[in-house]
């Protein structure tokens, strides 16, 4: 039906810029990142999540009491309200830990303090501060109920990232998997208008409330293009089960033309600054540890080194975040379905930030789609239908 | 920050079509709306709602077997599963009804049967028929515990508007407002690409599931700039009180630059044919029901005469949908904090024809944000930060 009178139609949207932000660059081109002006390399050598959450939200470093104080929140929203634990119990093995995260989220208006405040932007940072936490506390506790644990209160003198393994186990974790999950969660915190984030937005732009538009950021997170792709990348890692088979493997995949998870990215059109981070995480744990975590390990460096070969230089299409995420969190102790929710308990600090910029000079989010059929076709009573 | 790098941004993707569509046309010049072909007046005095739904979803009116057994199905999804309804009452009182909604959709993948279907086409018809139905029980639900009455069962010998009505208060409903909620609910059931819509295809262009994609509808239709707006309308009439107080109030807002809700749109820029249609039925109304019923119709008529008089032609703001919406609901027996659901129930076989059109010819939805701020900005150590 297309004729001359047919629109451009941009599928994907790709290429077009639906607003301006100071919260993250993203060049695709170089490989580079920054979250508010500082390059991820700063941040995941020098920083911690807690404190990369409040750059994120606040666009500039705390000092020592605002780190105090923000952490302290935090952490005390990680201890879940009763509601909150209950939902998870009636919810948990019925569906996929990222529903039930969904869910809970949802749910959390319901176990909200009512509290006034002085103006909106105190309201909203406040919000952040509790989803973020209650993102993380409730992750915690499906890991936990996935262990046949129940919940367990976080320890307030330490981090998001040691409490999540804390709450999940219900023992101290070692301090290097705490360690290497705070930096897994720095890589994970922003990522400028990704799916997720601009689901956030389209629901937000509707000056719906921040529960409704992080809800709506999970929702988009969940599908396998996006928040799903490290699982999947595991799970090619699993099928090859053997650092001898990765050769054929990918030689079989390229030639079937089978997409490899955790290869090419939308943006990135080199190699992405968080695969490398997490390379060098990779290299370091690929001797001392259980046996499943060096050989997903070697199959992992041997897949990336294969594939930058056939796929690098020539093609463009480079190891992105996903790639090297599922052997670490191995290493972490992380089970394969927590993989997307601990993505988004990460991602929740640049949802809200992005989220709470846009709503500063908001404008309804509403493109147009382009009708190819019919028009006026006369209405047939039901009997004379065929 | 701008500088003559600055890409062309397009607040809100005004004007941008992201993709092709066969199942709704808006004519925002002409005032006209078709859904798969048919004109909305053709629909709205021939059709029902069920008929609608199933010739959004398969494109084409259906047969009369082919409409009784879609209709049994989705009367048969309006009965709830007893875990949806423990939520529901979990909830009730603690967070507004579209709250929770959201996370009852959310939660549905729990309570549904595992079953195998021959392909993916099947099994998205099929939940897309649950999630329709149960929405619509899910909402009448909600409405009957606000009216501190439990669950019913829906009468399977009965459609959806009449049900909702049914469950809601536990009585056989009047026919004449039965038909007329079922009317409305044809005039919400499809809308192109509007907020909630896109929100529903964001979320889903990652492939995530049919229940995460229409949680991110719902996560969108909330606000007030979208589904919250009958709402606001009705508050306004409320606020008038008096048909004799409108040309003043009308005045000191627009002197005052007040936005007035349920006129003006983004496509339409003549008079919404919905709102005509809807027009009529007030029309029918004014008379011949409540003191309040007729209070509000009066000032509504009034209000539409005066914004078309001053701004219409002038400036092309004419009534939308959602200026009648509030009375007539008032009419039905409708509670305010239940239009917005109401909406849901209706727009779920739009949403649901959406995404799964999109999914024919899937790409992921991730445009791009222009960083207009410092990089490289060098990491300070805490205790050296001023």
């Amino acid at each position: 039906m297309a004729d001359s009178s047919t629109p451009t139609i941009i599928k994907g949207l790709e290429g077009v810029y639906f607003t301006e932000t100071k919260i993250c660059k993203v060049d695709g081109l170089k490989g580079r990142l920054w979250y508010r002006g500082y390059s991820i390399e700063s941040l995941a050598k020098n920083s911690s999540f807690e404190e990369v959450s409040y750059l994120i939200l606040y666009g500039r470093l705390p000092k020592k009491d605002e780190l105090d104080g923000f952490k302290a929140r935090l952490i005390s929203s990680m201890a879940l309200d009763n509601g909150i634990v209950e939902l998870l119990k009636s919810l948990n093995g019925k569906m996929l830990p990222m529903d039930i995260l969904r869910t809970a989220v949802s749910a959390m208006p319901a176990f909200s303090e009512k509290k006034v405040y002085q103006n909106d932007s105190e309201e909203h940072i406040a919000e952040s501060i509790e989803i973020i936490g209650r993102i993380a506390g409730v992750v915690a506790t499906i890991g936990a109920m996935m262990n046949n644990l129940g919940y367990s209160k976080p320890d307030s003198s330490r981090g998001i990232a040691y409490n999540i393994l804390y709450m999940m186990t219900g023992k101290k974790p070692e301090e290097k998997a705490a360690k290497m999950l705070d930096v897994m969660m720095i890589l994970h915190a922003e990522h400028s208008s990704n799916a997720s984030t601009f689901s956030t937005i389209v629901a937000g732009s509707t000056m719906a409330d921040l529960y409704s538009a992080i809800t709506a950021g999970i929702c988009a997170l969940k599908g396998p293009l996006h928040g799903g792709a490290d699982e999947k990348a595991l799970d090619m890692m699993k099928d090859i089960g053997d650092p001898n088979n990765t050769e054929k493997y990918i030689e079989d995949a390229l030639a079937g033309k089978k997409r490899i998870m955790g290869f090419g990215h939308r943006v990135y059109k080199t190699y992405d600054p968080r695969a490398k981070v997490i390379k060098a995480y990779l290299e370091d744990i690929q001797n001392g540890s259980t046996m499943e975590v060096q050989t997903l390990t070697a199959i992992a460096l041997k897949a990336e080194k294969l594939m930058i070969d056939k796929l690098g230089e020539s093609k463009g299409i480079w190891p992105n975040v996903d790639f090297f995420s599922g052997p670490v969190y191995t290493y972490i102790g992380i089970p394969k379905s927590l993989f997307t929710p601990l993505f988004a308990a990460s991602r929740s600090p640049g949802w809200c930030a992005h989220m709470l910029e846009y709503w500063q000079d908001n404008r309804l989010i509403r493109p147009l789609d382009y009708y190819n059929g019919q028009l006026d076709i006369p209405y047939t009573p039901i009997d004379q239908r065929k």
